[in-house]
């Protein structure tokens, strides 16, 4: 930075990224803390692995989204590409690091997709993942139900009780429901992709889809149609189990067994409630292997649709749905999570192995879509009306006040400061050797601070200040604070922060400040949320 | 991701980045978390900039390391670089925002530098910077004093207690110096980058710069060295304002004014002994107006100079120097911390104008070079045998055991495990439907988990199980462990973790753990660490 000449700049962020800042960043980083005590919580632990990778490493792993790569310039050197997801680059690490037979991991990181943005509705060309992923062999379906235990865990943490549905599904029950309904074995995945998208298209055109671009049958086609309808909780699960044409297909079996034992687990982690089997959720990426699952809320699925029934707005016409909320605009850039849902993921056993050469890594993790669960707390917020969100944590602010002569007790307050900053209380004073008393007054309101500390000659010389919490009603005996000597201080200020947050921990706090308007649960049967835009 | 086939990728990341995790992770997330922890306590703010910027905003802000920038590919569109520090960005976000008169803000990130790396020696292309920074007018030196209190309780923090010293000066200071001494107004920056070589040169090769390179009059570079070598605190500070030569020159006059009160400030603050004035410090950028810092540390020293006296070291020859460490190899990958530095800084007050074109913003910062932070830490947590690091922070392991016809208990454990997760406490179980309770056990104890909550059919029919403290020895009453009733479980477990901690809160133990042998505290005067290698 050797030049000191004035230059004249295009002043921006690049498209598609943004700076975080103010209460948003305050937001986030809450969300952030929440998400990531719970994985703790689980005993998991983080990797962070470099934002680019080696080109190669990426290659052949998008499909046709391989376009939407952001690489680096060749300036001699290996080639490398920033990341696309989290995914890859934890699969690189495992099958890198083939000594780990078992893990939990997180990883919150931004994520690069050169793909169209459109700010307004939250898809960036920069934007941060969520990953959790359990690796390794495990009895059958204890990690899948810890997976969705977290979840839950995740959703009740910020606050949304009552207002989120879990939507499980297996490939394997898929399948052999394809199968039976008579779909020849190599359209079985196109078929697949093309249930997928009842989640923003009407059942008529997945079946035009099915029918005149795949050329499936047509009766095969409304088989499938009477299955994939199907949504419910236990009762759905012993339905299928007692179909006998289905429960005859090893596929279906296989899957139906596992979701019978995921069921009773749930059932002993408590999340039962929240769950719908959801014979509908397909899920795009082809390297799912077993349980797959979607987490739907309300504000994720576009405001217009003011219809509970999800049945009913499945059958919405195409120029309905077009008519309504820009459905495709307002999916979030992250292809793992599908429209309206605010998390997603599944069991994927055989991707370490397209890395290692070698041995599989059984894996089952999800995403938490962390933008689009941000953009939905901060709208709750400013339609609760939450209590203004502060920008920073002081809970102590050291003012002076005198008459003629006052010097403006400078090295009094840093003094002060210090004796507050040494026991870990979070402190500022006025910048200023003369402050005015309605300055420091008007600066520790603007920071929302709860306490003032405010000195003054007369008192000091007697060793004393004067302790007072900000905003306190006229009728409070406290209104105009208290006097505390200096060797008190500490003490005093710590016992009316803690009065203050009443008993509350942290974490409870953060919670309180982020929670929502409470609303009745929902049992799985009949969700009142639309599960489909 | 829709191939399945198995391709043979070279498995590494890009050269100059590594993975981060495991118990690396651990410490580089407190050590975060502890810095964080002290900016907030400051009234800080963090903001968030996208990694890659304008290639137009990067060009021309970093002389001849530009060629070190990282450039994204020219895939259309706007021609984008991966950041280089974390200041340029503040910079262009501070000329953004003109609304924004003031602000402390923390940006802890990674940058990215081409530069040849050397992993062993710590140089990496990717790497995290930490910097704190306050911009806006203020009365004098305030923001400054707050700076240095701020990194004084910084490394206070990590433990690092009687083993750091803030070496000082001021460019003011330094261009009277040059002034007096006789430097033409043309070679003051020249000479001044001369002097800031004193890190990491001896006297003579400066001066043979100074007057060989850069033509200087041999008397005048004479008169220089007898000032630069001085270091010392307000003695030193009394000793250059009685001088009437320096203090008669205008900028002398105003640096040693603005020291003056600076000293004052940190004497209130009570960081003065942690304090070194030095007049070889110059700091190799140019954009410092005012006050500048360096914290040196013993580990920041190559290992081989068992040499206290600084002054005696920053007189070896260059044979000597090249024979010991390698110095230059040691030299961490960030230009803006110096030879044996952790941390580095100062005002800039004209920096910001390079950007808006319009008004000024007067700021002060300091970077923290936290991956050298991380390896000094690293290396005396080796050294001293600290208590092993644990990757995860489970608290309870629940397990089970039983006789002939064991049936695992798995729903039993997962309702326990229900329970304590309920209660916010972290807790793991074997995801084994009939684990053997030696392999619970040995999970627990690779995990470095203190509690075991351990059921039995018998004991659960009377709604018991038993809280065993993991490692207790063989006297300990409650070596056994302890029957508890299902209904107080989360009770006894809360009282025995905190009775764990003893009484210490959260950051009181990171640091505890984190904590280096004490140490004599070392006088401002005479330091008895090398501050030169």
């Amino acid at each position: 930075m050797g030049k000191k000449e004035k230059t004249s700049f295009q002043l921006k962020t690049p498209k598609g990224t943004k700076d975080w800042e103010g209460t948003d960043m305050v937001i986030r980083d809450r969300i952030f803390s929440t998400i990531t005590e719970v994985f703790k919580r689980h005993g998991a632990v983080t990797i962070d692995t470099p934002v680019f990778e080696l080109k190669e490493i990426l290659a052949g792993k998008y499909g046709e989204d391989s376009k939407l790569i952001y690489d680096l310039a060749d300036q001699g050197g290996e080639l490398c590409s920033l990341r696309y997801d989290l995914t890859v680059p934890f699969a690189r690490w495992l099958a890198m690091n083939s000594s780990i037979k078992h893990i939990k991991r997180y990883h919150i990181a931004k994520v690069y997709r050169r793909d169209q943005p459109a700010m307004t509705k939250g898809r960036m060309r920069e934007f941060y993942q969520c990953d959790f992923d359990i690796a390794g062999e495990h009895d059958p379906m204890l990690p899948d139900a810890e997976i969705l235990r977290i979840t839950s865990e995740i959703f009740e943490s910020l606050g949304w009780q009552g207002k989120y549905t879990i939507k499980i599904n297996h490939r394997k029950i898929l399948d052999g429901i394809f199968e039976v309904c008579g779909v020849p074995t190599e359209k079985l995945r196109t078929i697949s992709s093309a249930v997928d998208k009842l989640d923003k298209s009407p059942w008529e055109e997945v079946r035009r889809e099915m029918t005149e671009e795949k050329g499936l049958d047509p009766t095969v086609a409304d088989k499938i149609g009477t299955y994939v309808n199907f949504k419910g909780g236990r009762d759905l699960l012993s339905r299928l189990s007692s179909d006998g044409t289905l429960s005859a297909n090893p596929s279906a079996k296989k899957g139906l067994g596992d979701m019978m034992l995921l069921f009773d687990y749930l059932d002993a982690f408590g999340v039962l409630d929240k769950i719908s089997l959801d014979m509908s959720l397909a899920r795009g990426l082809d390297y799912y292997t077993g349980v797959i699952y979607e987490v739907v809320t309300e504000g994720s699925a576009p405001a217009s649709t003011g219809n509970t029934e999800g049945q009913k707005l499945q059958r919405t016409t195409k120029k309905e749905k077009s008519a309504s909320a820009d459905v495709d605009e307002d999916r979030s850039a992250d292809p793992t999570v599908g429209v309206g849902s605010v998390a997603a993921g599944g069991r994927y056993d055989e991707l370490v192995g397209m890395f290692s050469g070698k041995g599989q890594i059984p894996c089952v993790g999800i995403s938490f879509g962390v933008d689009r669960i941000f953009s939905i707390t901060k709208a709750r917020m400013e339609k609760e009306n939450t209590k203004a969100v502060r920008s920073n944590e002081v809970d102590v602010f050291v003012m002076a006040f005198g008459g003629k002569g006052f010097t403006g007790l400078l090295k009094e307050r840093m003094e002060v400061a210090k004796q507050l900053w040494d026991a870990g209380i979070k402190t500022e004073f006025s910048w200023k050797v003369k402050p005015k008393l309605p300055q420091q007054f008007k600066a520790a309101e603007a920071g929302g601070v709860p306490f003032a500390v405010i000195l003054g000659e007369d008192e000091l010389a007697e060793g004393k200040v004067k302790l007072k919490q900000m905003g306190l009603s006229e009728d409070n005996p406290e209104k105009e604070g208290v006097m505390v000597s200096r060797d008190e201080l500490v003490a005093e200020v710590r016992k009316r922060l803690k009065n203050l947050t009443d008993g509350l921990d942290e974490a409870a706090q953060m919670v309180a400040e982020l929670k929502v308007q409470e609303k009745e649960d929902v049992p799985g049967e009949a969700p009142a949320i639309p599960t489909v835009s």
